[in-house]
């Protein structure tokens, strides 16, 4: 049986060298807070059990990895519908690009980049009276923490850097692409990205993902599997910015990153795993948030191909 | 046991009534007089056993599935080295864009765009003295057809119209990034493109994807088992285009298409797939062809995740 | 001695048989109302006098032409520091792309494309304390007619399909060159566009760029006569979106159009021209105003070549 | 009566201190040996006199000047039939972009950029059987030097580090707007570009500009008047590549330049003026000519506007 434990505690040795590496978000005043130097990584497996090494009770905002989460809720709400509004590609560029957006006609490409997940909560918004109520629902029940909630210093703080999202949202309001007041839906979505939480609670609310779509803290079908074998292989394809085919190269399981450092990988039939560190590269992602998933891949022969 | 057998002959059913469907390409004469209507699947299993259905004798040409051999013989002489003259990220753009060139410097996205495969093309030729004889070798190889050939037609209509691949190949070397003359280098890569072999064939040359690197037919290790997990999952995020996103959404696995109705898909661990059929949809990617690949991973449970 | 009348009215006689051609503005209610078939054309020479022709009584709001009084006032304040916010080049791309304010870190190319005269609309903004009254004011000084205002049923249509004009406003404020709130300043924007007049009073209020800078009506000096070269200069190579090679390669006069079908030309040291038709060409410049000025340019001599 | 001569003396006075500001041109071996602090000026009046002052033996290559001449011949010979092929409108990029020539399908803004001086080339090359004679017959008449020929290096130089232009050809020629051999007009074209004159021959040369298409040394008519007005309207909104704005915002004169660092500017009726001076400034264009022609504006009083 595999020592899951131990493998962590090596992974926290293997990150020790680089954990200033990197830098920490500094665009929004709430996440330039953020010391580097942080760490922390747990799995949760198929079977339920949870493991977990470095800065366990440390707590962060999920950011970009609720994405995952939007995404779900509104797959729950649409089905297939939903890709009238966004598309499944790549997209080849920064992760806030308008250009794109621009040229495509307001369609953004996926709905892991800013205006693909800015349009699903959009699409969410119009089917929920309380739409952060119903999304802290979701994630309560799946990490079993009923207090878990929004730190609402970042929402306020991200609400107020808006700018270039109402961009956004308002290039794909002129495009037909949009339907709600695009302030209360950013609104929505700032405090999506600001829910806060540990690292195993973050495992466990997408074990869903490694387990057919049924999550292993709740017990409860989040999506049929069909749908988890697609939102894997979106994830595969566009998870982590313009840095998915560099990550698929290295690490080589399906995943989703964000800004606060936070990054979550998925074994299908095994488990799911999150990581923490806020040293960021270039692109945005986790510096040794990726060269633990790296070393996991190796040492567990996790790589999907 | 699966019966592969059954299988293809039920895949073979279920395509007819699309066969009609799509375009040949017709940018190129020599493409253009492909006949709708064809179709032809084969599978090579990891313990070398050869399945096929449909017009198993019908020869066509590679096409764009030969930037994976491509890409194949030149980490076997640069290693990771060739990273540093093609990137490894989806392109997000068409297959034949200048544009992305442009702006990236003239640094390909990845190898399987055209400027991608034309680079790496570039580089191959700097290594070999004969650039489409040891290419040959190594198909004849694969396939253990010592006759295996190229389709001098094709190969020559395909130069006659080579100016936007010309376009990109002067513009890399605007940018330092092309050693060889533009129209030598172009020579092998129409050649490569124009390599001539039926369905069974072509599961059978790239067997080595699905084998750890390992040929079943030849036994040779053509490529390290930690390369071939990186070019699978290189091949899973930009296969098929600007149509990766989606080949991954219905289908989930690696894949490689190309402009003659040709599609290689791959199961690790389990088998290479091959499939032919000349109507294509708006991207490029034969109708028939992906339709298959769909409907074999509902059966067979190939999806990767 | 010119004829004036006599070639005005000649003017009209040539466009009858395109008055039905072209679109009248679509995107916004307000506008799409206006009728083809209607032309206006007046003539407000450097000694003060006006001459007109056609629905000399048929009042049209302002529209794009705005963007000259826009920078007039704001050149006024500034000076030359204005340009630290936007640029003097030709755009060369469509009059609402944001494709190059991204790639331009939010520096609009020119005042005359919307970004510019939104963010030349800011700088104003942050130096008026009631802008739409000190516009109006200096509307009324250079007409001469006290009465004139905002049409406020265009105005509001026009806030409210605003969504494109607030994704650049936004944009323009994540690159940090935007000081005011964007709903704000759009509704002043958005109240200059809808400023209603007929064509003689057109040419009276933009009599100044013939005359030096002095205004032909209140004879007070608008701007600096270099200023008023440099103004003209930008016209020339800017004002007429898309199309201004084309309308000086025909017409060779400094211009700026509006979707409303306004059309003002200068002909610096002689007259000030001002002509109205509702009917737009695909690049929304109005068909009938730009043959009439074709006319004109040829029985007057008037290319600036 | 102006006294030319004394002016253009205290212009050169007046640029000697930034004589050796901006960077010869260095993409090309053969004009990267050219001295920085050299400088020459001169003016071709109406009435055929020609003044000139600084390095007035000083031979230098036309460069992208070449342009305007290319340009002509082929409007006699084409007419407006030209404009089938390249367009008339401000670029709003770089002079050698690929980007806006792929998104327009091969059509060029306009003949000033590179890709619509090659277009043009191409379309002359068509009705010459020596372009390269023809087109040194022209500028020997036009000057009066039957001496004037090619500098051979700097033709091979440019010839051998054509990968741009090269790559410019074959996109025009992969969208059908390309007639001849790629290597064949490029050839023409780089001859072209390094045809070698002084400052006075330069000034003759375009003399036909500000005399309504006559040329004051020749006294042929080159193009009929309503043309010259079309050309000088198109150099002033597209002559200076990226920075027509600035120059017609500071200089306000149609002009043209070239990386050798040579300019003409045309004062319709009154004079053609060039100057030279190597050292460029980040968009290409000579400092010391750009400001000595802002002198000369000033002094002269030659502003358009």
């Amino acid at each position: 049986m595999t020592d899951y434990q131990s493998i962590l505690e090596r992974t926290v040795q293997h990150v020790q060298p680089i954990l200033q590496h990197g830098k920490v978000a500094d665009y929004i005043p709430a996440l330039a807070e953020q010391q580097l130097g942080q760490f922390a990584i747990a799995i949760q497996t198929q079977t339920g059990e949870t493991y977990s090494a470095g800065a366990c009770d440390a707590k962060f905002t999920v950011q970009s990895v609720s994405k995952v989460m939007t995404l779900t809720l509104a797959l729950q709400r649409y089905g297939d519908d939903l890709w009238q509004r966004v598309g499944k590609e790549p997209s080849g560029t920064a992760f806030n690009s308008l250009t794109q957006l621009e040229f495509e006609n307001g369609i953004p490409r996926n709905p892991f980049i800013n205006a693909g997940a800015i349009v699903t909560c959009d699409a969410l918004y119009s089917r929920l009276s309380a739409p952060i109520h119903t999304m802290l629902e979701s994630y309560r029940l799946q990490t079993g923490n009923p207090k878990l909630g929004v730190n609402k210093v970042v929402a306020q703080s991200e609400y107020e850097h808006r700018y270039r999202n109402a961009a956004m949202a308002y290039l794909m309001k002129s495009f037909g692409n949009f339907n709600n007041e695009v302030e209360e839906v950013l609104w929505s979505y700032f405090n999506f990205c600001a829910i806060e939480l540990t690292v195993s609670e973050l495992a466990k609310c997408f074990s869903y993902l490694s387990n057919g779509g049924v999550c292993t803290q709740s017990q409860q079908q989040v999506l049929p599997a069909k749908q988890i074998k697609q939102l894997n292989s979106l994830l595969f394809t566009s998870g982590l910015y313009d840095a998915a085919g560099d990550f698929g190269y290295r690490v080589g399981m399906p995943g989703k990153s964000g800004v606060s450092g936070a990054i979550i990988a998925v074994v299908p039939g095994r488990f799911t795993i999150a990581v923490w560190s806020p040293g960021l590269d270039k692109v945005g992602n986790s510096v040794a948030g990726i060269a633990a998933l790296e070393f996991l891949a190796e040492e567990l022969g996790t790589a999907i191909f």
